[in-house]
């Protein structure tokens, strides 16, 4: 597979009162078609990675909405995989492209999340879950994730430390991006002492709640070696999926889904773990990045804690993990982060990524995640 | 194109009070896999089309649902289009054969409706429309078809016995299928004298709230041929949009929608309506059935009701239409329809439709509509 990508956009990601959901949509469209030097009109499908909308802005039917947005009638999509629907969607747009359908595509993630309560929103995010049985019981995300902190915690005697040293980084990263959420350096301390939400996950191991988008465009290899000579490559793009609920996995400590998908996206791209120079995974809560470097390879089994405390994921360190600051700093609009992730490591690969630039960028990776992993969609980029 | 259908599965529609969201889909994945004479491990990809199960059962992320319930890790994504949803997984189904990535893909649609209040239904099904401008005003999907059929009645000169003499063949139609929600027959009579929902719309120019699920296995042609001596093949397949709200449209009488997605479906089928012998279309409301016809270019504009009245469309007489009972009597599981409409052309092309059997059947022809016209797929098929 060579696919490339010939422009991205993206919104300034956090509270953004004034902004509904289609402007949102709106914005991250226009930006990718401007980046991209096209017409509206050379766009043939669009696919628009979105969960929540349904329940939070009473809004379905986002594909409508999408080529509305462009004054264009070609089919466009609206692809849900919970948390993973942006890097979904970039996969459907890729499917798209292959099977010969379309020629350039355009990709959107987006999620409007502040218009309405905390509450509100947690119960919706349960839909990623297995409602008969998860949430059925009351289980919300931050105590499925704890419990998989705690069972991680309990076989590799991963410490607090360690796990505040994701979150302290991430900050940083977020510190260095313009359109992260949160912009502000935090300590090691500030972590363990925040709130406790479900132990040992306090809210500083927890994303937030954010609105945002992003757009990529995709096209066929000649196509985008005639617009955009800049244009970075996507050689791997794998899917995987696994139990719903945590409870019928096999393990708590590992997510299945990203060896599968990463074993495969990294065959189908011709590279192994060692040969990866930047991720962007999906952090929703700092254990949640631990398990993803290690399913990715780039950690044996129970060595990531000790990685991050060791400050091997920085920009300017040996293995960058998510120098846009990550879904905890960056934010998380759930279905823009999957697209969001592209955005970031296709700017490191053209080297425009800024104060956080990643000095050698030639092969990137992006981990999405659905759930608590029952979807994971892993993308290989080259320059 | 030519990709086959090798296998189908549907259950029965109707108020399944002793069956969960997760029971409906389980049972036709696992019907079209035993029609198929395949085993769950031979399906590579998976995509089920599915519009409220977030607002109806809390549900999200049903594509690892689908392929849990199969016991399999494979690429598994829920695709929503509103009323579309069913149809458009479908067509992701086929771009992923025709991709290379996958020989053989389970596409199955979904709707469990009646776990809640019609008042919930309601408005979730406004979801398909603009929730900024029409869900925002009190607009609900009967009274946005309801200016449709004004519109078309004024400038038509449609009158109600027409209108009715569709309802009255649906149910004709429902009568004689075993799975439809509704198998009594009724007279134009009992559709005038039915319930006003919204002037001009009775209650019995609706489509019913319905549970069910359906499911089709697609192959690429050499793995149909070889799986399958009776395999009906997908020759055409495309997908337009519109806005999502009534009021930007041009003309309230027509979805333009279709007409896109039926000429170019027809072109990449190589044929003209002339050669269809039959149709499942998008009937969710008598007046839709009307302007479906037209869009297909199975009768002029202004001319339907007229072949209504006339008995055009009854299963033994010129232009069948909906078979199956279509929308109005076999039901409307949301998410399922599209690829209900699927399994009853599958089933006509393959002379296995009972009662109900097309004499001539070798053209069949599914449209499938999201919102008032806001996606529109025509996917075409032939034995």
């Amino acid at each position: 597979m060579k696919i490339g990508v010939i422009g991205t956009g993206i919104t300034k990601f956090g509270e953004l009162w004034d902004k509904s959901l289609r402007d949102l949509l709106a914005e991250a469209q226009l930006k990718s078609i401007e980046d991209s030097k096209i017409s509206p009109k050379d766009i043939e499908m669009i696919f628009t990675g979105n969960m929540c909308a349904d329940a939070l802005s009473g809004q379905l039917h986002i594909g409508a909405m999408a080529s509305e947005n462009l004054r264009i009638n070609v089919p466009s999509t609206r692809i849900e995989s919970a948390c993973a629907s942006g890097a979904v969607a970039l996969r459907q747009g890729l499917q798209a492209i292959e099977s010969g359908a379309a020629k350039i595509v355009q990709v959107n993630g987006v999620e409007k999340m502040t218009d309405v309560s905390t509450e509100q929103v947690t119960t919706a995010l349960m839909g990623a879950g297995d409602e008969e049985v998860e949430g059925f019981q009351g289980a919300t995300f931050p105590a499925l994730y704890a419990l998989m902190a705690r069972a991680y915690m309990h076989e590799f005697g991963l410490t607090r430390e360690q796990l505040s040293a994701v979150s302290v980084k991430s900050h940083k990263h977020g510190s260095m991006n313009p359109i992260a959420q949160f912009q502000k350096e935090i300590t090691v301390d500030d972590v363990a002492n925040s709130a406790m939400v479900s132990d040992p996950l306090t809210l500083l191991d927890c994303s937030p709640i954010t609105d945002g988008a992003a757009s990529i465009i995709l096209a066929s290899e000649s196509v985008a070696k005639k617009l955009n000579p800049e244009a970075v490559w996507i050689a791997g793009s794998q899917q995987a999926t696994d139990t719903l609920a945590l409870s019928a996995r096999d393990s708590l400590t590992e997510i299945k889904a990203t060896r599968i998908a990463a074993d495969s996206a990294f065959k189908q791209a011709g590279i192994s773990a060692k040969d990866v120079h930047l991720a962007e995974v999906h952090d929703c809560f700092s254990i949640a990045e631990l398990l993803a470097i290690e399913g990715l390879g780039l950690a044996k089994k129970g060595e990531a804690g000790k990685h991050a405390a060791a400050g091997y994921h920085y920009f300017d360190s040996k293995i960058p993990i998510n120098t846009c600051g990550g879904l905890k700093s960056c934010g998380h609009p759930i279905g823009a982060t999957g697209v969001k992730q592209a955005v970031e490591v296709v700017h490191q690969l053209q080297q425009k990524a800024g104060k956080r630039q990643v000095k050698k960028a030639e092969v990137g990776v992006t981990q999405n995640v659905g759930g608590t992993g029952a979807t994971v969609v892993v993308n290989v980029f080259k320059r």
